[in-house]
């Protein structure tokens, strides 16, 4: 299969789950004090804010996988999917954890919930990217790849800071949540490996 | 019309419908006992997992067969919209199996509609398929026929194995939910006729 | 703007539009009759079978439509965005209809309902058409006016036998649905004047 | 990244957005005065309404300012996902708008956060496009700095004209709503520094 058509299928998931993300968002049913009942959503505009800006992040790392890539094979469509079923259960794990910290119990649970499926997102992205990496055919022709091998140690720093994340969520799960915002903004940030492309 | 525009619009379809599917996992109510009441959503992921990459499947299938289909005439984008119409009610019969199973009630019933949604789907997949194989104006010029014609015995089969679960499904619907997923996982795996294209 | 970014756009609204109709099919809440249950949600899949096939319609003559208009002014871009407000609203007349002929009650009010929305889309659909027509610096260079000139007619006539739906719609409601069920396979047919192009 | 990936997915949360937008329309529970009821539900017409005609606007000016941006460096892109956060949270403040006048209660709250988020998007949007203009190597070679001055004062008049309109919800919602719904008409309206494009 072209690689256009797996970039815009993958496309049309991200952007449908990224904006799938508002319907979480439930508007307040007493209308008569509509100011305090807007404020007290403040849990779910952060959920919001958080995974928007990590969809949004998964998107445009996708986008620098993809266009390295040449041909896609059967395995590398299957590990795509399942990236994108991981994607696409986002507004899921977003709504449990904006619910627990609006709620004042099961923070823990959600927020290592949360970050335990960045993690397992982290894990197929990385698949998709090693995959294609050790098969030349499938990469596009003249391919740095002291570039690739950049890109993949970075890669696959994403899931193990969620996974300290995750387990720091344990312990509090406030400094977790801050970990898992400070790591979109930052992998957010131009680097300059990033650049030389 | 050309057929890219159809691969388009048929993609947009994919895309959404298996993104719908995550609306059906519903939060939990009771915050206070957070990691129960996500473990007992079980049968909501499991349903999740197997249409996720059950949709997935038919759309990659969705462009082996379009890839070979030159034209479009008004009878095939009509069977093309019956077979998007069975895509996009499937995370309805979806719920109904996740809810079906959770409640330890009517499964059998969900199972077998659930079976039986897939066979019409395939049987709508197939009608698209063969009513362009007969007509040459219609297919790429110098299209493989032994190719077309492999491919066709490979997607008849579809419908046929799913209608097996779905018969198993009113005697044994553990079994039958058992082959669904197997089926897609097998589907899936890459067959050497599928890579002579 | 460049017709084919309003064309991606659109097929955009149209691809979610037609899968969102599926979301308005609510899952029965009793498990324990769930064959009964499933059975007496008949009229929603009516109602989800006649959109569905409606919205593949006015996509696939949107195409037909946009294929010959060559350049798209700002006016004939927000006729356009009228007609996808439209259109992105029917689930909500769909759901009105199916929950109507569901409880026994309001039939009348919303199949007349569902087809004034249907006039007003035509009429929509229409106006995009007509203010192309009429500019000749739109459309593709060398298009056949005797051939827009019956496609005109065509159009034309939808909203008309829609209108007429809609005040059948106040004397007799079964009626009404099944000439609405009908126009749309009506003109789903191939007929000879489109093949012409 | 390539303008026209960003283009693309810019484009699907758009098109999703606005077709979302249609599911805070509730079918109303009493069918036996379905009429009536459906009377009873025409503030969410009237949101309904002005945000679909203001995603089609953003969608168009977004395309504008797209056409003329050549490379998009990562902040850009990072501002433009804040942009479509925004965009894709127009449907909770639409349904807090509907909700609000529907009860007779809330209605400056709503107006005002309405208009405030409106006042955000304009800023954002402004973001990218005043990011871009400062970076020559981003925009298309031999881009009209004239006309790109024009569309930026433009552009800025947008975020101010909607700030009026939210300082005078605090006072006089129904003047606000209507200024806002005028501002919209207005700026679909063909201009001529438009057309010199």
């Amino acid at each position: 299969m072209r690689t256009n058509r797996v970039e815009a299928f993958s496309d049309g998931v991200f952007a449908i789950a990224i904006t799938l993300l508002v319907l979480e968002i439930r508007v307040p049913e007493d209308m008569t004090s509509l100011g305090p009942g807007l404020l007290a959503l403040w849990p779910s505009y952060l959920a919001y804010g958080i995974s928007f800006l990590l969809i949004g992040l998964v998107w445009a790392n996708h986008h620098v996988m993809l266009d390295k890539i040449h041909r896609v094979d059967r395995m590398l469509l299957f590990l795509n999917t399942l990236l994108l079923a991981n994607v696409a259960a986002l507004p899921f794990t977003t709504a449990v954890l904006a619910r627990a910290v609006s709620s004042g119990h099961g923070q823990r649970t959600a927020v290592a919930v949360y970050g335990g499926w960045l993690v397992v997102g982290g894990i197929f992205f990385n698949a998709v990217w090693l995959w294609a990496l050790r098969r030349p055919e499938l990469l596009e022709p003249g391919v740095d790849r002291s570039w690739t091998a950049a890109v993949a140690r970075r890669f696959l720093l994403g899931p193990a800071l969620y996974a300290v994340g995750t387990v720091l969520a344990f312990f509090a799960w406030r400094p977790a949540i801050a970990l898992f915002a400070a790591l979109i903004v930052l992998y957010w940030l131009p680097i300059s490996e990033w650049r030389s492309r």
